[in-house]
């Protein structure tokens, strides 16, 4: 039987897909805060999709929240699709809102804001074959570094 | 410089992206109907973001148009972002709205509809190398077929 679907969307929810979440403070990091991640395609567990080269995942950061500032040697092709608030990349940063495209190129330093007091949500699609995210450790509104932060933490998925 | 950038969205209409129209009849198949396309990432001319192994684009069917019914060997990931309409997936045909996902295996047959009063848009990823498409011959809302039509006929972009 063939793996064509549709799975049902709406307010940011999608039929059977589970979000993940990430909490303030796991892993140790509290660089990122209320991002929650679904795994749309090619990333789930037990997914195949072996027709895509690619991942296709949706992220929602809660008002207030934000994603870790990190870099890594894959590019990100982001759409936003729900909402407002901000991109950094390099040393700019830049209000977003839906469907601006960001394209985060190699080796930038990259984090999304929802600093407009509403939900950001965003469509990233990222090559299946990638390597680790390094967190940048750099004060701002992620938190003050803290003793034995090393800068160079890597966590997966992103 | 970085090539890292946020491109302006809006109502489906991007900054600096030119739409190519796929126009009634062209190329003498009258196989699909008002279908414009974006280029987003990875397609466009002259456009690197070499740190992304696949293309993202942005087509819009005007109500009543319709995509071609074609299949190749690559897989697509879709997600409405604009309106409703419908998806052939092989034999069925399914409903589809704005955030609805929709997964297309290898070499199932598959077209796009906009065929509930409204434009329907959405975001569709391919991976960079990929083979053509190939346009199914079928009796359908498409257009009878023409003496001389091969049914295997390819264009490229899809």
């Amino acid at each position: 039987m063939s793996e064509s679907r549709v799975i049902r969307g709406g307010a940011g929810d999608w039929a059977g897909i589970e979000p993940r979440r990430y909490r303030h403070g796991e892993e140790g990091l509290a660089r990122f805060r209320d991002v929650t991640r679904h795994a749309l395609l090619g990333a789930g567990p037990g997914s195949g999709e072996a027709g895509l080269g690619f991942e296709l995942r949706y992220f929602e950061i809660a008002p207030g929240g934000y994603s870790s500032l990190e870099r890594h040697a894959h590019g990100h092709a982001v759409v936003i699709v729900k909402g407002r608030g901000a991109v950094r990349l390099g040393e700019a940063t830049e209000p977003v809102s839906t469907l601006d495209v960001v394209y985060v190129a190699p080796h930038d330093v990259h984090r999304f804001s929802a600093d407009a007091g509403e939900a950001l949500g965003f469509l990233c699609v990222v090559d299946r074959a990638r390597d680790r995210p390094v967190v940048v450790d750099e004060g701002g509104p992620a938190g003050s570094a803290s003793p034995g932060a090393s800068g160079s933490r890597e966590r997966g998925g992103r």
